[in-house]
């Protein structure tokens, strides 16, 4: 029996045990949005730190300009092994609306499902499920040897689902203490739940308030309709040309940078049989709704997009009301593939939408996010070992695939630190991350840990 | 002295009484729209009729489905005095947001202004104001003479401000009861606070509401962003195309029956020199917004048009999220001149709608409003008595004017009752009729209480 066979034992014999920590540290609220979570939230970071302290972690809850960062430091068995830090987020998404919840979002429940038992609560998921998969298969490492194979050093964050607001500063501020060979997130999905993945590459975003005013009040529209600036007519008329019928958008410059994937990567994709028709078939569509004459998978993983995600203006409520509003205003964003300048896109739009509104139209913006699109490296030594223990684990070799959202750390890890990251997750696409009735499969659990004992193994050797 | 001289001056004399009784009326906080001030309405009712049975009149509160009219009859001097029939309304509008009043909305102040005092409240103009002009003049009449010049009927409706809902219904059920002459509305405004004005055309109104529904749940943009219909999208796709550069509603068949305005017509509003920029520049505008190559008088009188008054759909908050929502909406309207045909409209809009959207966008519609414009006649007697009471009252002739927005009872009583309406009104354009701080003047309270005199006189000598 090699140590790994023995890791791997010793995490099925205590699969309850850590199913009961896991569980504990989902009934603590830390919902990093709401203010009222506020101390939820520090208990949270206080149960990792604990946890890593169990396993012989120098670990410590560490004071941001929000909400506090995880840190721990284990120094491994020393000599040539690498060093690995070990990134997720303790917060969770609000679990609003509660009425849509089967269980309680907080109590989490243990339910039968078609893999097997599941985990219901907010953050089952993300993150806090797949970090404890890690965590894991680091406790046992530890409790066998004493030790772990590799140097590893964590960093979990409480602000991920707030758009990591101080995670950079405090990554900056700390920028020795933090330094590994590379980064390990588990915040992805497999293919599905037999075939594991790897995430080669994540679209970035540009998200952008626009706001038009016209008058300076509203006005009754009898009076002024013919007359009178309406911000919505206004509004629709630019947002309306956004897009091609081709489905490609209109914002000059926007394609600048955007390459074709590779012949190789497009083999691959071609041999995942992606049934879009069934994707959305699960949601109630029929009709892919993207840029023509590319294939499902290149729309959601290597193409960029634009969609608006919230538009407001005038009277909302039931029955009529003549009224010209005063404003109007949309919130619209991009997702961008590598090659792609997030800044001139920002750039590009706001000059989009300056040209196509009337004199009197007076535009605002504000810009919640521009992040590129990230490759992942995936010709080095932790992308093979990770291959070699994902192909050991589900005896098939993992699937290398794209992740049409944006994970900004990975950047910010990249350029602060200068670190590669492995993007190894384990959830699946019905998981209801950010929804009601967020789930994880044991399943993806308990092969998730001990995907990551046979990783931290073979890098050990 | 003749008989109307007597009448003026018992107007003179009596004003500050008048002003006290129309105060108290003001007091009542009839707002229709809203249930707990249902007891209110009756109240407001209750105080019209007992006006009424003051003077003469054999008067009733008058059930409906809804809230409740007021009816009074006065038989008059008999013989070939014609029979008018006056309508107006009790309810006001909504008075939120209680705090942009200077003065709380229904206790009304009397204060000073560039043309003397003027009362502010709730209703103050609209409507109970302009009824109290009018009744005044009859109690005038029915004090100096014992009797009226005319045969009245009265009808003040008690939901004229949440579409009348119960009105057509009422008018119908009473239509022997109700018939006269010719009708009587004072709603409308005078051209400026020296010249008086008569309104010679409607504009009617399509008002519909869109929904459009795609995913049968809220998607993750990063998910299904280049796949899945996004409504918002979609919508605005649509709606953007509503209008071409020039103004023109794109709406298949929208312009037909549409005719341009006769020379006489163009030749009277031109003699107005209404000034455009300085009424934008009065709402913080420079630049028209309409149907090119129409004068100003034009575009808000006797061009159809088309407004957005409201749209919503997705994440509205501060902040960014990154959602792709399950349905978007809007509210649309269109004003219509007469010749266009309100129904044909309706359903060439929801075609229009269909005809854009994409195979997964689920359309549904909500009509709240289908009126036709419509033109006064001014070829008859009663318009020729209301221009002498005008100008002898003014010293210089009524302006013809038209009016941007709709009052749907003109077209019920020309339907129900066969009845041409001649609309006499004194409001101001600043009166924030709908608005905070909403006011009337006290000059145009007397001057056109003394007109609805002269009137009288005229049409019964």
């Amino acid at each position: 029996m090699t140590m790994t066979d023995k890791i791997l034992a010793r995490i099925d014999a205590g699969l309850a045990d850590a199913q009961l920590r896991w569980l504990d540290w989902l009934r603590i609220p830390s919902v990093s949005a709401q203010p009222a979570h506020q101390a939820d939230c520090r208990r949270a970071a206080e149960f990792a730190a604990a946890q890593l302290a169990e396993m012989g972690f120098e670990a410590s809850v560490r004071d941001t300009a929000g909400l506090p960062c995880v840190v721990g430091h284990h120094p491994g068995p020393g000599g040539a092994a690498p060093h690995l830090l070990y990134y997720g987020h303790y917060d969770v998404q609000p679990a609003e609306p509660f009425a849509l919840w089967t269980h309680p979002p907080f109590e989490p429940a243990v339910v039968d499902g078609p893999h097997g038992k599941r985990v219901v609560a907010r953050g089952a998921v993300d993150d806090k499920g797949q970090v404890f998969m890690w965590l894991t298969a680091l406790r046992a490492w530890h409790a066998e040897t004493g030790t772990l194979p590799c140097r590893v050093t964590v960093l979990i964050e409480g602000e991920e689902e707030i758009s990591s607001a101080n995670f950079k500063s405090f990554v900056t501020a700390n920028r020795d203490e933090l330094r590994a060979d590379i980064a390990v997130i588990s915040d992805t999905g497999m293919w599905n739940i037999d075939t594991p993945a790897l995430s080669t590459s994540l679209r970035g975003i540009v998200y952008v308030q626009v706001d038009l005013k016209a008058a300076d009040h509203d006005l009754h529209s009898g009076i002024y309709g013919g007359s009178a600036l309406n911000p919505i007519n206004a509004l629709v008329v630019a947002l309306g040309q956004l897009k091609d019928t081709d489905g490609r958008v209109q914002v000059p410059g926007f394609y600048d940078g955007v390459r074709d994937i590779s012949p190789d990567r497009a083999t691959q994709w071609a041999a995942l049989g992606y049934d879009e028709a069934h994707s959305l078939g699960n949601i109630g569509l029929t009709t892919p709704y993207g840029e023509t004459g590319r294939t499902p998978l290149e729309r959601l993983w290597a193409r960029p997009t634009c969609d608006i995600n919230g538009i407001w203006g005038g009277y909302q409520e039931p029955g009529a009301k003549t009224v010209i509003a005063a404003e109007a205003g949309a919130k619209v964003s991009f997702r961008l593939v590598p090659g792609q300048d997030p800044d001139k896109i920002v750039t590009a739009f706001q000059q989009f939408m300056q040209d196509r509104v009337p004199p009197d139209a007076k535009l605002s913006f504000q810009v919640f996010g521009a992040d590129a699109g990230i490759e992942i490296a995936t010709d080095n030594r932790f992308v093979q070992a990770a291959c070699e223990a994902l192909a050991a684990e589900y005896g098939r070799p993992a699937a290398f695939i794209g992740c049409g959202g944006s994970i900004p750390v990975v950047e910010t890890l990249q350029h602060e630190l200068g670190l590669d990251t492995l993007l190894m997750g384990f959830g699946l696409a019905d998981d209801q991350m950010h929804g009601p009735n967020e789930k994880f499969e044991v399943r993806c659990f308990h092969k998730g840990a001990r995907s990551h004992a046979r990783l931290l193994g073979a890098l050990g050797a």
